[in-house]
């Protein structure tokens, strides 16, 4: 049954996920503030926990945190061709401090390629020095023209690794380690999205990069989101920023850099792969709470009894599970029920008296809602029978987003298949077409080429646009 | 033996504290961005762990953490007469984004009383909204004229607190609750700096605020240090920002509100508190690396013993030590001893073929450098033996600090006592002046009135400056 105030997926996937936003209080609209949002303590504490998870991996990798400057003077973004030409027209610029015009703006970062650059650059002397594995945790800001929650704001919060290597070869190995096994590791493991690991084609690549990499989720309409990028930017960088360094021969190189980053987008990630119309739903690794508990009396006697019941249930749940006791006592249990189903918390427990005098619980599962998800079990053994539950929908969260990517995925071999396909998710085809192509096909279609797969096939096939016979396979969708 | 490229800290402290920051690789000047600095990542790593110290209080004592835009719309500063008059001079401005010059500009947040004002009289309705209790972590940006890494850069990174009550007894409680719970409990037991607790006076408070209060640590060259402000901004911004609440009795009240935060001037409380002319000395409940161990060996065969040593000796380690095993081979032992002692790490460890042998390791301590802090001690049992040590470390070094503030406290009767005192630390006086005289004093002694602690005399006294009769106590030194 839908809830009061979210529009069904089925009539309006956008108006829903406004609705999920607004109804579980995740965010605000800082409509005084062109194109931000304010992050509600929900919504916080959802990017709080995806950083937990992504700085353990972004660390264990190697990786140390600092930070840089949130100023960038205006002619550093001017260095490198095709960074200046990509951000120029979204940069928000700082003229003037307390009463002194400045003679030279500077910038609200909108990435930190540049800054960063301009340190490294005094930073790095030896290939002793190398590699140098940095990674920081900041506000951007671009200006966009149509912002969306989470998806597209002009200030967001994101990690952006930088780092620097002696060879191509050495950055090319860090692009792909983080993609592997920091980005998708992290997003298919905790967040239960699966992903399609790819290498982005020449006009969907970061300005100034030389290659990059990204991962691409499907949301539950079928259209693609772009859920972290990686890439190896050459010698774009350090020839703009002058990153040298000697070599074991003593001559002066040029240094390989690199950059990721993925961003609060995730957050918009996450609620458009496993929501529903009775609200968020939030996998049981993420999730700030993941189990509630939930009182049920009708008087004072009743009251004292299940309250007792519940400090015995839960008395050794902490530093095992992350919980909360809903003991309100001015809401109905209907109310609690219907707040916390809202807010996706993933398993609920029922104590009433009939389960004091039974020694039983009521357990409901959120991601299957109603009667299916629920079932009544002994209050023995039900610390072990939760966590067995979590981890039970962590992973059925996972499969029902691959299976309903996979039943939205085709392959195409005609352009019109590809129109027709991309109206209901992935087409995936054989391209040997250009640039112009793709803008072509962008403007009849409004899809891109979201990436072209790791994972390629063995046999040759023609091109869905031009013809021409390739190996090359990419896939297609309308994108966030 | 003080260390090359250190300033001893008798003959020059203000040069010794930059030294550190630059020889233990804290931080690096962004000369190119006005007033500003990188935190490297050995100085972010330490605001990493006093993040989490704090954030674990913070949290603790119910509040959440939530995220506003960095940019506030220049008009809403000025809604708060004496707030707009303290921050105007020092302010970043947006005028421009992309190619399009704005109407009203943007300002980069120096303080966010007045943008999450703005939302708080969006959320709050009835008083059972309240209380309203929110945190965030965020950079900020003031013009300072003369800046120091950490103590005072044009950005710097902090938290601040804002919460909403209904009654002024509510929000006062709170404000004390920050002090004593969240900001001196954090400082004095993790930090191991001792604070006075006190009162700012009129002069000296938040612009905006009711009452200011404050912890006061007292640095190695005698002078104050502010580690952290509380204050209780009474209905003012309430007031500036219409948030009100529909009372029990069904009438619309302005609200009461509290603003608390501390900031990455703590890393340079850190610095100033305990470290010396060898080099950082960092507490070890803060310390990023808490014991290093430095293999000793001359060739293949010893090495190969040695490691074998180590591995057995830190086997039990993971999760109970943060730890490194120095394990570079270009290294000779005596520049690592040399690093790790300017980088601060608490406890060394060495193991020499010797100690294979003998079953034994040297131990050395970070606070007490040279032979003094070395010890020879058996392997078996050493985990708990360095607990213990890290643990005696930890309350030495409060204990070293809290005496030498009591060293350097005096009470003064007459102004010239007042003016000799603050050559060398903190003057406690009666006071009875005008903000006038605080003014005077300030110009004729560089002192300012560091606050009014909350732990008074029962006695009465002579004001120091006008010979009134008061029972009120000041603590009057020169500051950072």
């Amino acid at each position: 049954m839908p809830k009061e105030g979210i529009t069904p997926r089925a009539k309006d996937y956008a108006q829903w996920y406004l609705d999920i936003v607004q109804q579980a209080q995740l965010a605000d609209y800082a409509e005084v503030v062109r194109g931000c949002i304010v992050f509600k303590p929900t919504g916080y504490a959802l990017w709080e926990h995806i950083q937990r998870g992504l700085d353990d991996r972004i660390k264990a990798t190697g990786h140390e945190n600092a930070y840089f400057p949130l100023l960038i003077p205006k002619s550093f973004i001017m260095k490198e061709a095709e960074h200046v030409e990509g951000f120029a027209p979204e940069l928000f610029e700082v003229t003037q401090i307390g009463r002194e015009e400045l003679a030279e703006p500077y910038i609200i970062r909108p990435t930190s390629e540049t800054i960063i650059g301009h340190f490294y650059s005094k930073w790095i002397r030896s290939y002793r020095d190398l590699p140098l594995l940095i990674n920081q945790w900041a506000n951007v800001m671009r200006a966009e023209m149509r912002t969306r929650p989470f998806l597209r704001t002009a200030e967001f919060l994101w990690q952006e690794g930088h780092t620097v290597h002696a060879t191509e070869e050495d950055a090319e190995r860090e692009t792909l380690m983080i993609l592997h096994d920091v980005y998708a590791d992290f997003v298919e493991k905790e967040m239960a999205v699966p992903v399609i690991k790819g290498l982005k084609t020449e006009k969907e690549k970061f300005p100034g990069a030389l290659r990059s990499y990204c991962i691409e989720a499907m949301m539950q309409d079928g259209r693609a989101l772009q859920a972290g990028t990686s890439h190896n930017l050459g010698q774009n960088f350090s020839r703009a920023f002058n990153i040298t360094f000697t070599d074991q021969h003593n001559t002066i190189q040029y240094a390989w850099t690199t950059s990721w980053g993925v961003s609060t987008r995730l957050i918009g990630a996450l609620i458009m792969s496993h929501s529903d119309d009775e609200g968020l739903v939030i996998p049981p690794r993420l999730a700030p709470t993941q189990v509630v508990v939930v009182p049920i009396y009708k008087n004072d006697e009743e009251r004292s009894a299940v309250m007792g019941a519940v400090a015995q249930i839960t008395a050794g749940w902490k530093g095992r599970l992350r919980f909360k006791v809903d003991d309100r006592d001015n809401l109905t249990p209907g109310f609690k029920f219907n707040e916390w189903e809202l807010k996706g918390v993933p398993v609920r427990v029922e104590v009433g008296p009939k389960d004091v005098e039974k020694g039983s619980v009521a357990l409901a599962r959120r991601d299957r809602p109603g009667r299916e998800g629920k079932s009544f079990v002994p209050q023995a053994g039900l610390t072990e029978r939760i966590e067995q539950l979590l981890e039970e929908i962590q992973q059925s969260l996972f499969e029902r987003a691959l299976k309903f990517r996979e039943e939205r995925t085709a392959d195409v071999t005609t352009y019109d298949e590809l129109k027709q396909q991309v109206e209901r998710g992935f087409a995936r085809a054989y391209w040997a077409g250009s640039s112009e192509d793709e803008k072509r096909i962008q403007d009849e279609t409004r899809a891109t080429i979201r990436c072209i797969p790791l994972e390629q096939p063995e046999a040759a096939g023609r091109c869905v646009y031009t013809g021409k016979e390739t190996t090359r396979q990419v896939i297609f969708a309308r994108a966030y």
